[in-house]
């Protein structure tokens, strides 16, 4: 496996990241004008160096300008309190991953590399229609049908908790310090909204985080 | 259906776009590096303007300035000669028409629209991946099962020829001086490249095109 991995600075992608070192050539990483673009980048960055993979960095601009989303710079308030559907639906950046992983398609062929990797578990899917394993299995058959090298789309942790995912991590020795999770962007993770909530959850016994609150 | 069309100002979009104009609510304009930029996204204005539909320019710097392909402004020379294959090849820009399609699907989405529309056709199968049937169909299904609202993609011209597009628009009564196809970008159509053959084969025997050769 040759492979090019969306890689945010969050705690699931530097799992991955971390689980796959050898086979990535090539970490991808967004902006796309959400608050907390600045701390997990500069995660992202320092991962990438400590392990020697190279890295892009894409800013795409247009979501910050004409994409509905509380998480954007413009957007509504970031939601306190639990991980739920009703509380955290403003937070959906609509078809996300499904263009982050058609620009990563792109690239992965331009490159001549021959697999995508994205970090999306089970954990996200009640909010967040593209990170569900129906919407993984028809984006791959398009990455497949619609390239020459016939790219394949993986999704490792597609069907694993959050929790699940901290643990592998644990076992691998990763220094989750070195991740961003707060959707507030803030320097300290706030402690309070609800991806610092479940970020709280899933590293239970083990989190270095420093918390606001 | 309240759609939105993937518009470039060449002749396959500017025919869908007037043939479900009443439906059509917004026109999604790329430009990407490409050499034929600045004359297709003008002829795409004019037309919006003509018919009065709300368009958005958005630009992919991120391809020309990362991706590999002779349309580019800093690739090899475009071909000349027939649009088979081996000749047209090097135009591919890769997955091009899956990262157009994601973006139009989160787009639309955001936008409370329900289908976008794109003008692939039968001709455009042999060299270019993302634009066959298999993947049209994929996309589709990506696109329904990543977004709450189920966001439809249809692709009307997907099995019929260029020519037969063209005697749509015969048929329409539109004006395809105001279209733009050649890979070269100059002011007139140079007449010689792959698609400005395909173009006059096209347009035969109602072809108001100036070309230079």
């Amino acid at each position: 496996m040759k492979a090019l991995i969306i890689y945010s600075g969050g705690m699931d992608s530097t799992t991955l990241l971390y689980k796959y070192k050898d086979e990535i050539k090539l970490a991808l990483t967004f902006t796309y004008g959400a608050r907390q673009d600045k701390m997990e980048t500069s995660c992202a960055k320092e991962n990438c160096a400590l392990l020697g993979i190279r890295q892009m960095i894409i800013p795409l601009d247009f979501i910050g300008r004409y994409f509905k989303s509380s998480i954007l710079a413009g957007g509504d308030n970031v939601p306190e309190g639990n991980y739920n559907e009703i509380n955290m639906k403003s937070t959906v950046v609509p078809f996300r991953n499904g263009i982050m992983l058609s620009i990563a398609t792109g690239l992965a062929e331009s490159e001549g590399l021959d697999t995508v990797l994205i970090a999306n578990h089970a954990g996200d899917h009640t909010i967040y229609p593209d990170c569900r394993p129906e919407f993984i299995s028809a984006i791959g058959k398009a990455a497949t049908a619609g390239t020459y090298a016939g790219i394949k789309i993986e999704s490792p942790f597609c069907n694993i908790t959050k929790r699940d995912v901290a643990l592998i991590g644990k076992e691998l020795g990763i220094d989750y310090s070195k991740t961003y999770s707060c959707y507030k962007g803030g320097k300290k993770h706030c402690g309070v909204c609800g991806t610092c909530r479940e970020r709280k959850e899933a590293l239970e016994g083990f989190d270095p985080t420093e918390y606001e609150e």
